[in-house]
Formats: structure tokens, sequence, C-alpha cells
């Protein structure tokens, strides 16, 4: 049993979310809300999203397990205007999702959650260094680093205490400092990885720029990005693997 | 002889009420306004357009017949501003139509109107049930619509006093229903009818918005839709055949 | 050694007014400030541009020619807000130019001069009529104009003391006429020539709808049309050979 009300742009922030990454994914229907764990199909990029019930303006549930094509229910979302409720019943017996937006029923044929590629289980990494910034720098970083290079290094500057983005390209070059000044927090630790910057712009996309993002780095280990969503009822992390680094 | 002064905004509204059916129409040029009749080419989808003499600023004629190329004229249009006054003058001797917009003059070659396809006669159907409803219900329905399936059935429930939309796609569904609450106003009576989306979606592209349309249907009957331009001295009718309902 | 600092959008128009006609340029850094003068690989159309050192919040240079790819240092220029500074270095040991907005640095390699198409002289015309009127009349003029043809004729009634655009395509005309009231000024004399639109639509992309054009104009000889930038401290001079005017 599934049956929840949510405001459409809480449910576009959260498909958004997961989207850049995967085509389908599998969403838990848990008591203390949605949970949704997915890699893409290098195994390259992880998201981890939770979005709790108290982000529903109604929201029940026995538990379950359902297989939603992404980019179609966004599509259903988006017909929604921001502010209005979109309506969400699971009929367990015909495996379809019946979404309702002010008088408009759309029956979606859910995919079975066996045909979908299996969750990632996010490895529980310490990593030594974590920065805290608004999204809009990331923003800033990758769309600059994108103009030169398909890959972008982030780092700390324990001595200096600063965080900086490096992207070399063959006669260009973009680099970014920020110092404890213009982040919003820094625990500075040895940290530096090299990173696929088209995984870096898809998660971008889904980054709000007023976000405050928590990064967490490490030396050639993965990056975490998180953030929230939903007005805290949310949880994003997203996690990136290294790219070799050659000297 | 046909000389008169139009804004923007009205001719735009004209000419794309009847160019999302066809490319090129014949004007009547009447005393009493324009009229423009015109179905395309596969013989489905009709419609039936007047502009009173009311509409325009200023308008002279002694009658006449005149061919346009409307995608042309639309973008000559287009170069003003919306709320700007267009002047047409018909040159009769070179069959050219003088268009000037402030200091600017554009002059158009006609097109023989005998080589334009004929115009429909707009059979008169006595329809059981007639809705009125406001063009953004219409673009729900259609758009929703054309997520899942290529065609679309219109219909009017007769016992529960309501007008419903069905689409219905391999997997997916759509379903919408508005009761005489949600509706300007309804006359209940037997109509179900299945039509082509590709066709709506063209008409639906030229309905306002905030349009008070009405919608005459019946059982396995053509649909009439009419709505108002030009502030009420404009009147547009569509009318589109049914697809043969296969059970 | 050049080192300045100017507002994103002084940078952004300076370079647009030239990236309408090449893909690279060489910028004369001079005491003043810059000076760019490029020819269109054809030949036909050239712009002279100078950006005087008021126009930067600092500028120092002690001379020095760098070659440039104008699309490169548009997008950089386009990652800064309209109001934001940008910092320009030139190392002078790497032959680069480093670039900085708000923390991000940006490392552009330079073109050598001497690969770049040679500088026209712009000749030293005596032409006997200027019309003085706003950039969006020329916009106007070249975008009906586009409708019909590809060529345009300018030209002045001496007679009637007013300035007239045509073009003439096959089956439709576009003919507009801005009379001494219409402009901001008028110095009648004998003036027509016929002019390609492909490059008359380029130089229109540059020039503000709101610029104040003086257009200088003779029989049969190039036009010269001439506005300011950066607030009056950046003037862009193009100008445009005629095409032969076959009757």
């Amino acid at each position: 049993m599934f049956n929840a009300i949510v405001s459409a742009d809480t449910l576009q922030d959260t498909l958004d979310s997961v989207s850049v990454l995967v085509e389908e994914c599998k969403i838990h229907l848990e008591e203390g809300g949605l949970e949704i764990r997915a890699v893409d199909p290098a195994n390259v990029g992880m998201v981890d999203l939770s979005l709790s019930a108290a982000a529903f303006e109604s929201y029940e549930t026995d538990g379950g397990l359902i297989g939603v094509n992404l980019s179609r229910l966004e599509d259903i979302a988006g017909m929604a205007d921001s502010d209005q409720l979109i309506h969400l019943e699971l009929d367990e017996e015909t495996r379809k999702l019946h979404i309702a937006i002010d008088g408009l029923e759309y029956t979606l044929a859910l995919i079975n959650p066996d045909s979908i590629r299996q969750e990632p289980d996010l490895p529980d990494l310490d990593l030594p260094a974590e920065i805290v910034l608004e999204g809009r720098d990331i923003d800033r970083a990758v769309k600059a680093s994108d103009m030169v290079s398909d890959h972008i290094e982030l780092g700390v500057d324990d001595t200096d205490e600063l965080f900086y983005v490096d992207a070399e390209g063959d006669t260009d070059d973009v680099h970014l400092e920020l110092t404890a000044e213009d982040l919003i927090d820094l625990t500075a630790g040895p940290a530096s990885s090299l990173f696929s910057l088209d995984y870096l712009k898809d998660m971008n996309k889904a980054i709000p720029s007023d976000a405050e993002v928590t990064v967490d780095l490490g030396e050639e280990f993965p990056v975490k990005l998180h953030f929230e969503i939903a007005e805290g009822q949310g949880q994003v992390t997203y996690m990136l693997a290294p790219r070799v680094q050659s000297d």
C-alpha cells in the first residue's frame, strides 16, 4: 500500500537528483519516507537519496519496492505547476501507479524492480577533508573547467587552508581557489583527486545554486557531495569515483 | 478595393488560428469583415473564421477575394510590436498587398485563389452535448494525452453529468474528468468520439489559455470547438472529423 | 606588460563587435587603450575598434600586440555577470593571458599574431551623405529585407531629404523611408549603394538597439557604420564594400 500527496516541486527535485545518473531506478517505500540508491551503468557515479515522510502533505505506506522510468515520471510531474499537489497511489494488483493532478489522472505502468540495475552499496569512507560551499561555486568551477578539459582536480591545500579546483587543457588552464573566507566551512586535510567532468556536470545540474553543499575529499579517493532538497526534508548524496591520476 | 488598419496582435491571432491547419488560404473581403474557411489536405480538420470590421481601426472594402501564404504574412505581422498598427492595402492591378508598419512597407505577392484548395462546407450538425471550458483545460488534456497515445477520446457521461477525456497507450493511460463545477457550462447528452491527437494539438496551439471554448460533441461525430479572438470581434470554429473507434 | 581590469559587459561588447566578422584578431595594446582592426576572409566587411583606457577600471601597458581567439575569449567573459570585473594580465614569457573573475583564474593561450590575417587599411572616404539613426531602425530594415532578398539598397533621396532602404525579392519587396523627422540627423547628398545582407545582418547583431549609429553613404561606394560602446569610451566603425548594382 502506498498513498501519498506531495508538492510538484518536491517531487521534481527528487526525481531530477536521480535522473542525472540513471534512467530507471528502484524506489523503496519505507514508513519513514522514500529511499533511492542508484549507480550509473559504468559504476562511476552513485546517488543515495532519502525523502522523509515529512516532505509530503500526506504519506501512508506499509512498505514496498517499485521500479520507475524516471524521465516518464518527470514528464508527468512537469505537467503540474510547481506549487500544485500531486497524488500518488499504488495499485498493487495491476502494479501501476495512479498519479492525479487536479482532476487529471495518469496511470503509469511500473517497471519490474528485478529488471533494474542492482543498487550500489555506498562505501563508508572516512575522508580527511571537508569543504562546505554554495552550489553556485560548484557550478562556476565545473563550467569553467569544462571549457578546457574533460577532467577536473579537486583538492585542499592543507598549509594555506584553501580548497582548489584545477583543470588542465591542451592549451588553456582553469584554476579556482576558495579560502576559508569564501567557503561556508572548511576542514582542511590532505586531499587531491581527479574526476571525470562528465559526471560532475550531470550532478551539478541537480544541485540548486543556493544549496549548501558538503564536499568530502581524500587523496585519490572518491568525492562525496551532499546537499538537501525539500526544505531539509530530503537528503541527497552523490559519490563519484576518482580517475587515475597520471603524472 | 481593400484598405484597412488593424493592430498587430489581432492580425496575428487571426492568422495563427488558420495557419495551424493550412499553409495557404483564401480570404474573403466582405463589407462586414474578413471571412476565412479552410480544410487541411487530409480533409480531417476544418476552420471557419470571421473577423468583424469592428475589429479593425479602420476598414474599407467593396468586396473581393485574395489568396495568401499564411506563414509569410505571419512573419510580416511578427515584425510589429503587438500593439503596433498594421496598414493593409490591396493593389488590384498588380494583385499585391501593401503592408505598412510604422514607415516600413512590405509588398506581398498574393496567390491566385484558384490555385488554393477548395473551401470546405462546414456541415450544420446538431450535436447532443455541449461543454464550455477554459482553453487551459483543453491544453492540459491534450498535452497529457500526447504523452501516452496518438488519439484521444472526448465524451460526456450523461448520468454523472461530467465531461471526460481518455487516452489509452500501450502501457500508460490518461483520464481527465471535469464536472459541471469544473466547467463554465455543460449541456449533457450522449457523446463519445475518438480523435487524432495531431489535429487537436495543432488546434490547441491557437486556442488562448484564457479563452472560453465551446465544445460540441456527439456519438462518433465530428467535434466542434468554438472560441473568440480580437476581444469578441472575431469568431473561430474548428471542426475535426472522428476516427473510427475499434472496440 | 599588460595589466587591466574591465567590467564584463564592456569586454563582451568589445569582443562581440569584432567576432561578428572574424574568428581571430590582433589586439594592439596601446597606452591610450586597445585597438583592433580586422577584415573578413572575403575582404568585404571591415571593423575598426578602439577602447579607451578610460573604459577600464584600471589599465597599464607599455605597448604590445597579442592575437586572440574571439569566441574562446567571449566564452570566458560570458562566465562573469555583466557587472562583474574581469582582470586581464599578460604573461610575456609564456605568451598566455591570465584572466581572473572573482577567484577563478583562466589561463588563455594566445595566438601568434603573424598567423592571423593581415589587418586592413580602412580607406579614408569622403562620402556625400550622412544619416544618424537608432540601432533599432537598422535592425528593422535588415530583418524585413532579409525576408525577401539577400541584398539591400541603402540610399538618400537628395530632393525629398530622406533615407531609404530597398530590398527586392523575386515576388515580394520591402521599402523603408525615414525622413529627417524620423532620423536623429541627416546630411543629404547623392547616395545609393547595394550591399550583401549577410554582412549587414552580422554587423547588426553587434549594434545595440538604442545606439546612435552614424551611416556614411555614397554612390556605389562602401558604407560606414559608426557607433559607440562602453558609454562612449569605445568607438566601433564597420565598413562594408558595395555589391555591383546590375540594372
